[in-house]
């Protein structure tokens, strides 16, 4: 993509020799927004972007294997990464933003990415794969999505990277997502499209109900397009909206599909609520509750723990109200089991890599999507072990 | 115990062939108090019962193996149990309490219960195992806790039978749990002792954070013992309420215990909050971490996922106050690694089946314990497998 260009190399962070520091460096300084986690227990690497990402900024270093949290040094820690890379690079500090994924509470070591600086920044290129790899953790694949669209007669271009696939909850970002585009777009509309971009889809995702201590989504715009400017009131705006957030959508599917241990996509559409709040709070019990992901995983089409999950969800229902169904095969008609219901026919299309329910509040006029991973026996195994 | 007689056998509920119904007669109408799952989806036993022991009760009915909700028929079907029993011994339906646990959304087998009415109640013994077999479902041993004290110059004795492994989380009673005690006790005494045990062991323990739609914990009071009527002022109120909340707490650690596939019991002391409800907050979060709980499970000293999942909590903490000893050894101190944390140390201590977790928020006086189990393959293996 126009505009950016990046590198990732193996500095011995992570046990697995794969790349586990990466840079993406911007041609012209890149207005940026980002989303931050809720955690209170935040990575000071957090804050650091935050703050930082109100000017513009040229280059974006990730380090994977440690999260740099939790350890007195920390702070210290993490700005000497950055000043040290600043000074390699002859900019300043605060024009570099940082962001850091791995284990909580083991010193970063510093030292290995510093003295991999060099190399580091000799391997740009204009190939973003080492930079992806760079950035994952216990991710099974790299995750990278990417859309063009026109805006006049300049195509512009978004190229979103991330990673995610343990410690994901529908509560913010809860992960690391990168996203960049050529467009020049003002610093309003590019908030105002990220955030409900995001609202849309890295926070309406779930895996296991955890969120971390270093989420961040970051967009950054290098405006090299050379299109002109989208404002909130352009025309363009709405159609970069739409590329924007059909990115950050696609990746937080594949944050779902990569979920640890994962086996199946599970899209849980709540309708009829009467406000988003309680589709969303519906939604989410459902997302979370382990007894309905074990039950996908094993293929069994034991509705009541649907209806069990949505009527702990602590939001005013009518049990008598709620339909429900799983493939599009009605299980659930006005609170009971729907008459015609074929149980052998839905384990039979439970078998499929994606699950679809819809519980229908019958309530309201309000709907929302989430998505969720099934919860298996590699689940147990990457996170029992994931230090050792 | 005094005042109370059992009977359990095998009517065909239950796939395994083990006890499937059960009844606990008194020999005096006892006064009974209750606790109810908050779930919305609920199943009729639990309006009907609920409603029945503000009068006396004569006979407590328990069937396993079908929860007997989401069904159309599933009040009637649940009257039907009743009403066919309360002929066979000659009493008013409204005199039987019922409880119903099992899969949620098949019709109850009717049949089947009321064929065995004639042969369960030929069984009726002092032995309470057949109906503490009865009452358990995916639970891999039965769960009985009794005590015995002095009020006065009279032995008065508390017996608990309940059932519960999988679906239980901190919000209600969660599980099926039945208190029995010869004790002449006034309602009101025994609705506050009852209240108060049931807050502090069964609202304080979580094995997968799902509650279910059948819930109840029920104390039942036949004042056999002859005592002087304990009051709420009375000297053996105090003596009372705490053998109470003992046999609950030993009944909810039970529970814990055999969480589903649980190899370990979790202790979660949170200290230090602000209020009670931070600290339950904090507590809860913590003991219902798919990380937390597999990290335990694999042996592993991450004490960062314990900082992570406090941070999320959602309550107002500063995270440079905070705390964490595991197995009494330092782990975290005002929010970073403790000196000389000794991590082989810790991990030879995590090979202990009983884990204690302290959080000092050092942020107020308000304190709370939860229990929790680790999250295992076993556990996935017996929810994915439930009804298949």
């Amino acid at each position: 993509m126009k505009g950016v260009k990046f590198a990732g190399i193996v500095c011995g962070i992570k046990k697995n020799r794969k790349n586990d520091i990466g840079l993406a460096i911007f041609d012209k300084p890149a207005i940026a927004c980002g989303v931050f986690t809720r955690n209170s227990v935040k990575a000071p690497c957090v804050g650091i972007t935050k703050d930082r990402i109100k000017h513009p900024i040229k280059v974006l270093l990730v380090v994977s294997g440690n999260a740099c949290v939790c350890i007195r040094e920390a702070n210290a820690d993490t700005l000497l990464l950055s000043s040290a890379l600043a000074r390699k690079l002859g900019i300043k500090d605060s024009e570099i933003a940082l962001a850091a994924t791995g284990v909580i509470g083991i010193r970063m070591p510093v030292d290995k990415a510093v003295r991999a600086y060099p190399v580091l920044i000799d391997s740009i290129s204009e190939s973003h794969k080492p930079f992806s790899e760079a950035v994952t953790t216990t991710d099974a694949f790299e995750k990278v999505a990417e859309k063009s669209f026109f805006a006049g007669r300049k195509k512009i271009s978004i190229l979103g990277i991330g990673k995610g696939a343990g410690m994901i909850a529908p509560d913010m970002a809860t992960m690391l997502m990168f996203i960049f585009t050529d467009a020049a777009i003002s610093r309003g509309a590019l908030n105002a499209a990220f955030k409900e971009s995001v609202a849309e889809s890295f926070n309406c995702i779930s895996v296991d109900g955890d969120t971390s201590t270093n989420d961040m989504a970051l967009v950054f715009a290098t405006g090299t397009a050379d299109n002109e400017e989208i404002k909130s009131n352009s025309a363009a705006f709405n159609v970069f909206r739409k590329n924007l957030k059909q990115v950050c959508l696609e990746l937080a599917k594949m944050v779902v599909i990569d979920g640890e241990g994962a086996t199946k996509l599970i899209e849980i559409r709540v309708k009829g609520a009467k406000t988003i709040k309680d589709a969303k709070q519906v939604a989410k019990t459902v997302a979370n509750s382990q007894l309905v992901k074990t039950a996908f995983f094993g293929q069994d089409p034991n509705w009541g723990r649907i209806m069990a999950a949505v009527g702990r969800s602590g939001i005013k229902l009518v049990p008598e109200l709620i339909d429900v169904e799983i493939q599009k095969m009605h299980v659930v008609k006005k609170g009971y089991e729907a008459k015609g219901f074929d149980e052998k026919k839905l384990q039979s299309a439970l078998k499929s890599k994606e699950i679809s329910v819809v519980i229908n509040l019958n309530n309201g006029k309000a709907e929302t999507v989430f998505y969720t991973s099934d919860l298996t026996f590699d689940y147990i195994k990457v996170n029992s072990a994931y230090r050792t």
